[in-house]
C-alpha cells in the first residue's frame, strides 16, 4: 500500500524532471492520481511510464502554449500544442466554465492533445461552480463497429457530473465499449478468461481469450452484439469521436495516434493529436440552483430506495463505488501491482527521484 | 400498403378533429409519420389512438401556449403547457436553433409535455442550419436499474444528427435500454420469444417471455447485465432523465406519467408532465463549416470501408437503415399491422374522417 501523498509527490517530481512547469506538474499528478483514488487503476500511475516513453519519443510537448483557435460566446476550439492531456483538458474545462458563467453553457473541443487521464476528473471540475460537467475523449482504436472486424474507435469514454444539495454528486464515467481495456489488462495479468461479449477474434468470432487483441482481435461496443444493441455502443463511441476530433481538427477513427510509443503514428493524418470535448452547463441557466439541487437529492434518494434484486446489497447511484474507493484509499493507501511497482522503481532510478 | 400521403392526411385530420390549430395538426402528423417512414413502427400511426385516448382523458391540451420560463443567451426552460410533445418539441428545438445562431449553441429543457414521437426527427431539425442536433426525452418507467427489480426509468432515447457535405447525414437515434419496447411489442404480436438480455422477471431473473412486463417484469438497460455494462446503460438513461426533467421541472424516474390513458397518474408528483432536452450546436462555432463537413464525409467514407465480418454485407453508418427504409416506404407505401389498421378504422368512424 502506498500513501496517496507519496505517489502524488513522486508523480509530480517525474513530471517536473520531464520539464513540466511546476504548476503543470502538480496538476498532471493530481489528474493522474485521481484515477488511482477512484479505483480506475489502469488510468493512474500505472500509465506514468507510458507518458515518459511518449515524451522520450518526442510525442509530448511539456511546455505547451494553449491557443483558442476559434470561438463564439458559448464555444471554443483549443489547440493543445501537443501538451499532456492531463494539463490541456483542465485548462480547456476552465474555458468552458468561464463561458458558461457568461452565457449559461460553455463547450470546448480540443485538438493536438494527448491522453487526459480519467474523464470523470474533468467533468467533476464543474461541480464547485454549480454546473453540470461533461467530458469525453477519443482514444487509440481498439473497438470494432457492429458488423466489422477492424479496430476503428477507441473505448471513447463519456463522463457527466451533476451537482446535488446534501447527497454526494452524481458522477457517471464510463467507456463506450462493453468493457474498458483496463478490465481486460487485469484479466491478462491474472491469466484469466474474459466473459463472452467483451472481445472478438480477428475474424469477428466470439472469444474468451483475454489476449486476443494481440492476435488482431477487437473490443466490442457497449451492447456486445447487434441483438443486445452494439449498434448503440458503436453510435455512442462515434459521437464521442466526432465531437472530440471532427469538431476540433484532431485525428479521428482509425487515425487516432496510439498511446504506446512503440507503435508508429500513421502517415497522412487527417488532424493533429487526439481530441477531447468538454462542456459546462450552469444549473441556474435552467432553474434556480437550489430548486434543481433539491430535486436532484430527491432523484437520488428515490433511486437508492428502489427495490433490490435478491442477493444484491443496494441500487447504486453513478459515482458511489468510486467515492467509496476514494475514501478507503485516502485512508489505507493505494495498492500497486508488482509490474507497476517495478515500473515506478525504474522511473525512480532513471530520474534520480526517490519513490 | 398505405401511401404516405394517405396516412399523413388522415393523421392531420384526426389532430384537427381533436381541436389542434391547423399548423399544429400538420406538424404533429409530420412528426408522427416520420417514425413510420423510418421504420420505427411502434412510434408512428400505431400510437395515434393512444394520443386520442390521452386527450379524451383530459391529459393533452390541444391549444397549448408555450412559455419560456427561464433563460440565458444559450439556454431556455420551456413550459409545454400540457401540449402534444409532437408540437412542443419542434418549437423548443426552434428556440435552441435561434440561440445557437446568436451564441454558437442553444440548449432547451422542456417540462409539462407529452410523448414527442421519435427523437431523431427533432435532432435532424438542426441539420439544415449546419448545426449538430441533439434530442432526448424521458418516458414512462419500464427499465430497472442495475441490481434493481423496480421499473425506474423509461427507454429514454438519445438522438444526435450531424451535418455532412456529400454523404448523407449521420443520424443516431436509439433507446438507452438494451431493446426498445417497440421491438418487444412486435414479438408479442407474433407470439415469439425474446432474446435473453432484454427483459427480467419481477424477481430480476433472466427470461425470454416477451409478455413478462405484464407480470411485473422490467426491461434491462443497454448492456443487459453488469458484466456487459448495464450500469452504463443505467447511467445513460439517468442522464437523459435528469437533463430532460430535473433541469426543466418535469416528472422524473418512476413518477413519469404513463403514455397509456388506462394507467393512473401518481399523486404528489415532483414535476409537470414529461420532459425533453434539445440542443443545437453550430458547426462553424468550432471550425469553418466546409472544413467540418469535408472531414465528416471522410469519417463516413472511412467507416464504410472498414473490414466487414464474414456473412455481413457492410459496416453501416448511423442513419443508413432508416434512410433506406424512408426511400422504400415513400415509393412503395407503409405497411400496417392489422391491429393498427383496426385502430385507424375505429378512429375513422369516431371522428367521421375518411381513412
Amino acid at each position: 500500500m502506498y500513501p496517496y501523498r507519496q505517489l502524488f509527490d513522486f508523480t509530480r517530481e517525474i513530471f517536473l524532471q520531464m520539464g513540466c512547469p511546476p504548476k503543470d506538474a502538480k496538476l498532471a499528478a493530481e489528474v493522474l492520481l485521481e484515477a488511482d483514488l477512484r479505483g480506475v487503476d489502469s488510468h493512474g500511475v500505472a500509465r506514468l511510464s507510458g507518458y515518459v516513453r511518449l515524451w522520450e519519443a518526442g510525442r509530448i510537448n511539456v511546455t505547451p502554449k494553449l491557443r483558442i483557435v476559434h470561438e463564439t460566446p458559448s464555444t471554443a476550439t483549443v489547440d493543445g500544442d501537443g501538451g499532456l492531456g492531463l494539463v490541456v483538458a483542465p485548462l480547456a474545462m476552465d474555458i468552458a466554465i468561464a463561458k458558461a458563467e457568461k452565457v449559461g453553457t460553455g463547450w470546448v473541443s480540443v485538438k493536438n492533445s494527448n491522453h487526459f487521464g480519467i474523464a470523470g476528473y474533468h467533468a467533476m471540475e464543474a461541480l464547485s461552480s454549480d454546473m453540470i460537467g461533461i467530458a469525453m475523449t477519443n482514444a487509440s482504436p481498439l473497438v470494432a463497429p457492429t458488423h466489422s472486424t477492424e479496430r476503428m474507435l477507441g473505448t471513447n469514454p463519456i463522463a457527466v457530473a451533476i451537482p446535488t444539495q446534501n447527497q454526494p454528486p452524481f458522477v457517471a464515467d464510463f467507456a463506450t465499449a462493453s468493457a474498458a481495456n483496463g478490465k481486460l489488462e487485469i484479466l491478462q495479468r491474472k491469466e484469466k478468461k474474459a466473459p463472452i461479449g467483451w472481445i472478438q477474434t480477428a475474424e469477428g468470432e466470439d472469444t474468451d481469450n483475454a489476449n486476443e487483441l494481440k492476435d488482431g482481435g477487437a473490443l466490442l461496443p457497449l451492447g456486445s452484439d447487434l441483438t443486445h444493441g452494439s449498434h448503440k455502443g458503436y453510435a455512442l463511441a462515434s459521437i464521442v469521436d466526432i465531437f472530440s476530433a471532427v469538431l476540433s481538427g484532431a485525428n479521428y477513427g482509425p487515425w487516432v495516434p496510439p498511446f504506446v510509443s512503440f507503435l508508429p503514428v500513421a502517415d497522412n493524418l487527417p488532424g493533429e493529436g487526439i481530441g477531447h470535448f468538454l462542456g459546462a452547463m450552469r444549473i441556474d441557466a435552467f432553474r434556480p440552483a437550489d430548486e434543481f439541487k433539491t430535486h436532484m437529492d430527491n432523484w437520488i434518494e428515490r433511486f437508492r430506495k428502489a427495490k433490490v434484486k435478491k442477493g444484491e446489497k443496494a441500487v447504486l447511484i453513478p459515482g458511489d463505488p468510486e467515492r467509496e474507493m476514494t475514501e478507503e484509499r485516502l485512508k489505507k493507501g493505494i495498492p500497486l501491482l508488482s509490474p507497476v511497482e517495478k515500473d515506478l522503481e525504474e522511473l525512480s532510478k532513471k530520474f534520480g527521484v526517490k519513490l
